[in-house]
């Protein structure tokens, strides 16, 4: 996905990514920490980031008819401060959903006290949360919490991956990515955290992202980036397709005149692309993870479709985790979502090799099927045979692991 | 479901609903058997099944594109001879499905083979399969045991478990249900015979079966009743939310003038909710199961999209088998499909008592909704506040038995 390097790239000033540590904390403006508040037990469990400008925020929310209140309260406010959006406010521990009234004026609360503490507006601030649902917001340990995060944020790596942390339910490891590039003289730099590990489908899931950058651009063209990168990321990602009440992605960026910078698109891309990988690498209980791509097909809605249906499997999952060279599953999966296949057109591939040709042919045996399926990352590809476009959705396995996890869930 | 009993029902000669033995072993007229063709290790694989005389045929068939050459061609047979079907040939252990040309070509040999040793034509015989996918017929084994299947059958109840089991995949025991009822002075029977335990998805599922009454009927009126018993039934459970290329339901009923007797959509209603509760019974590696009821509802419509969604959702099953009462997960499946939810006039009950309160007010204490997620057969009912309407569907849990069966899986 980077750009093609060419002799004179650098002359011409070809965007050039070039990949930073630190995430959300890489980017120049944002302070950011992650701080431990007693709503988890001994985990970092709210999180506080801060820009030094106002930004223009935009948001990519869940379609759930059942929304968290603090999305409903962020909502609200990204609509009202364009241009001066200030601060992030995100605990784990407690999704504050369904809470009725009570959760949306502990959501406003929140993001009354973050305000305060740092000479702002309430409607300055997005406030997220994750964990489970049904159970109130402590608000007590939020307060003290939030005094605390705002007397300790800072700038850089290290604080940042404090907040990634902080935002952490089931996932085992926090989730950065950052990308600097070129424009004109000026260096641009895109970044975010994001967590996530289970209810993980495609239309986004208990999933939260923060993504900022210093390239300014129009609000509406922020939301345009955010959206296009969404639906090839966030949007093409299972482990095990439940969708949430809190699932949300927000961008931040200065404000400025028209589209993004030269390159900004590609370093969102990555951005986007790297974090919702790290989620299904991340998945609950995941061993393995499947890139899987179709190709051929009519036009891209027709290839992430399919792709969708495939990465959302039980049994495609649960082959993959018994490294079990089913490839019905897959062919079923993908008819099942009335996309228009043609059944004697499509061929599969697996790593680089023909697996199945036109419809019925099995190439490989299954030995050499299974070999492939031995990797961590397993890359299979389905040809419709039907047009030119494509598209790439990632998944992981089903293992007993997402059962014991989801069997028994606790904060 | 009963006809409600009042003093003078026998005279009033309302329909009364008797259950009976033998599935569809217990329908007049019909002789069957289940051999073991050498299809599967040490199992019954093959089943015939023979009507005395000539019967209207209907089905209802997976909405999967990729379907398998059995259900294609029968499809093909129960539009050429209306009123003329005689037979049923199923084996398990193959799927003939995503087997080419090839695989039309035995599913066509298959009919013709059996047709031959009954005296009929190849056109009056349903074939079905089910089993592993791409993988050719194996056409010797099939003919030396059809051979032996047409000398065998027989009537009655112990040829219907024969035959039932023979159509068993991963199933741990085979379905049957049978009603008999009465219409005027006439005494009519439903009966049937089922396979299915994973795969299983609204909407169908890797799931066959097969019907048959001696009340005669239209074949009109035969497909409309088959497909509103299926939509209250087998397009109302969920094992694992996956959708196969061979999932079938056919019906058979002698050609008669007109409407089905009084009494027979009752029957048939009854013979198809057993049936498909017994697959969720038996869902691959389930140790529990889940009656999801949605209650005030705007319309049917809207309480199947949304009983449907909760008894499809991973996070439900998986809290479901670890007794977890995270009723945050039921709401968040049911808000996922867009069906259109208030989120503030909801209200949630398990067993018969009240849970959660309009959107927010838990009832129960976590000890009572465990208490109640202790039984093996759990009823959940969501009431949406919105309307009058409501529908029922069946699910179960996800065990890492799941897992294990389905990451190995061999025939």
């Amino acid at each position: 996905m980077l750009a093609p390097s060419s002799p004179d790239a650098q002359n011409a000033k070809e965007p050039r990514l070039i990949e930073l540590r630190g995430g959300l904390g890489a980017v120049p403006g944002v302070s950011l920490t992650g701080v431990y508040a007693g709503i988890k037990k001994h985990k970092r469990d709210l999180a506080l980031v801060v820009f030094e400008d106002g930004q223009n925020g935009v948001s990519v929310i869940t379609t759930n008819e059942i929304k968290a209140a603090p999305v409903i309260v962020s909502e609200e406010h990204l609509a009202a401060s364009p241009g001066k959006m200030r601060a992030i406010v995100c605990n784990s521990g407690c999704a504050n959903a369904c809470t009725g009234e009570r959760g949306e004026l502990d959501a406003r609360t929140t993001a009354r006290q973050a305000a305060t503490l740092l000479g702002l507006a309430e409607k300055q601030i997005v406030v997220a949360s994750t964990g489970v649902i049904g159970v109130p917001l402590p608000m007590e340990r939020i307060t003290q919490g939030l005094e605390r995060a705002a007397k300790e944020i800072e700038q850089g790596a290290k604080a940042a991956y404090a907040a990634a942390e902080a935002i952490m339910t089931t996932d085992n490891e926090p989730k950065l990515a950052s990308y600097a590039f070129h424009a004109g003289n000026k260096r641009y730099v895109v970044g975010g955290i994001a967590k996530g590990s289970g209810m993980i489908a495609p239309n986004m899931a208990t999933m939260l992202a923060f993504i900022a950058t210093n390239a300014p651009m129009s609000r509406d063209a922020l939301a345009r980036e955010l959206r296009e990168a969404t639906d090839a990321s966030f949007n093409m990602i299972s482990v095990d397709g439940d969708m949430s009440t809190n699932d949300a992605v927000y961008a931040f960026a200065p404000n400025g005149k028209g589209d993004a910078p030269a390159g900004f698109a590609e370093a969102l891309r990555l951005v986007t692309h790297e974090l919702a990988y790290a989620m299904v690498r991340d998945g609950e209980g995941a061993t393995k993870t499947l890139s899987m791509t179709v190709s051929g097909a009519r036009d891209e809605r027709q290839a992430r479709t399919v792709a969708r249906a495939i990465i959302n499997s039980n049994l495609v999952k649960t082959a993959l985790h018994g490294e079990d060279p089913n490839w019905g599953r897959i062919i079923a999966a993908a008819g099942s979502v009335g996309a228009g296949l043609n059944p004697q057109t499509w061929s599969l591939y697996i790593g680089e090799k023909l697996w199945v040709d036109r419809g019925a042919l099995e190439v490989l045996s299954e030995a050499e099927a299974h070999a492939e399926l031995e990797h961590k990352a397993v890359f299979v590809r389905l040809d419709l045979g039907i047009g030119d476009a494509g598209a790439t959705g990632w998944g992981c396995d089903l293992s007993s692991d997402y059962v014991r996890i989801n069997a028994h869930y606790r904060t």
